[in-house]
């Protein structure tokens, strides 16, 4: 179930490997958002609510061995349910657009990679307390050597998901457009290698089908 | 499955509304069975291991209505395999014995009387993320308004659990009088009524019992 058929609002994610331009994008769709009258949300998981962003500071800062997977799985689906129930969903019922940096296909991605077993877990805590999709998933795909020299850019202080090679960012590419194909209905996949006007637009139009629908 | 039945050690978990004297019992029965020889670990719940720490200072600082019922189980069970990870499996696989100052069976029993429809959440999460049950599972059953006497001794910061009258506790009771006897394999349940000595005594005898088989 997706929250839109049971909200007035409208919930979008984005995904892609780091450098893929999403933080960019997000801003640019909800400016234009904005621009046609909608009221817009923009946040971004890990965090996203008072409690969840407690939460990510636990699991991204010290020790990368600090949590077992499963423990993490735990905590990033109680940070999710947080964001879910304080931010997401009451603003989904005021009608507003929901416009997520990362969702639920981040956990898939990133567990499918380094926890392979763990799938069925993710999927079943998922469902159990969860239990929403976004109405549509924004894939912005590109070559994850360009995404790295773009990421590369930028450095802050929580790197445990973002120090990674470029041989890791092409599985994770890899784990995304797997995604996209289990799940083509909400998805749509962006090629991020063009100028981020063109991506911007490409973007707006997704959205505007959705919306038109 | 219980974990003796996999492991070398033996994990036992002390039960009983406030007041009831755990902590006391807790450390007599370490005492008793490091005198026959027996490496003890002693831990609590929530919290026991340090990622489980910092969890439980999440839980349980701040606005009692921080969390929802439902991210407050899903911390529980984070910091509930954290802690099983960390200390209570390695523990059990050296041989020692796990005294564990409340378990699972709090979290059955505080859900059960706050939010019952969550208790197919609370065990299916248990069965998905932890998976296994004390070998022994000490109840100190006693009269709420004896037991609230005595808790009124010792006041802390952690006040969230503690802060009930004697009409919630004497709820708590029969909830974990109902546990023990959906769970009487593991549990022993004792009158917590008697004089410390005498429930020492009691104990010492369940755990023997246990321990001979």
């Amino acid at each position: 179930m997706t929250l839109a058929t049971c909200e007035s609002g409208l919930f979008i994610s984005f995904e892609g490997i780091d450098g893929s331009g999403k933080s960019t994008q997000v801003s640019l769709l909800a400016d234009y958002l904005r621009k046609t009258g909608r009221e817009v949300v923009v946040t971004r998981e890990p965090g996203g609510s008072a409690g969840a962003e407690e939460i990510r500071a636990l699991v991204l800062q010290g020790d990368p061995d600090r949590w077992s997977a499963e423990t993490e799985i735990l905590l990033f689906t109680a940070a999710r349910r947080d964001h879910l129930e304080r931010l997401i969903r009451p603003s989904l019922a005021a009608g507003k657009v929901v416009i997520c940096d990362r969702f639920a296909d981040s956990t898939r991605m990133y567990q499918g990679l380094s926890r392979g077993d763990l799938r069925e877990t993710v999927d079943t805590l998922h469902n159990l307390m969860i239990g929403v999709e976004p109405d549509l998933t924004v894939l912005i795909d590109m070559d994850p050597v360009e995404g790295l020299k773009r990421a590369k850019g930028r450095m802050g202080t929580e790197e445990r998901f973002e120090d990674f090679g470029a041989d890791l960012q092409a599985a994770m590419r890899a784990g995304f457009l797997a995604l996209a194909a289990q799940f083509e209905d909400r998805f749509r996949v962006i090629d991020g290698a063009q100028s981020v006007k063109d991506v911007s637009t490409a973007i707006r139009h997704a959205v505007d089908t959705v919306l038109s629908i």
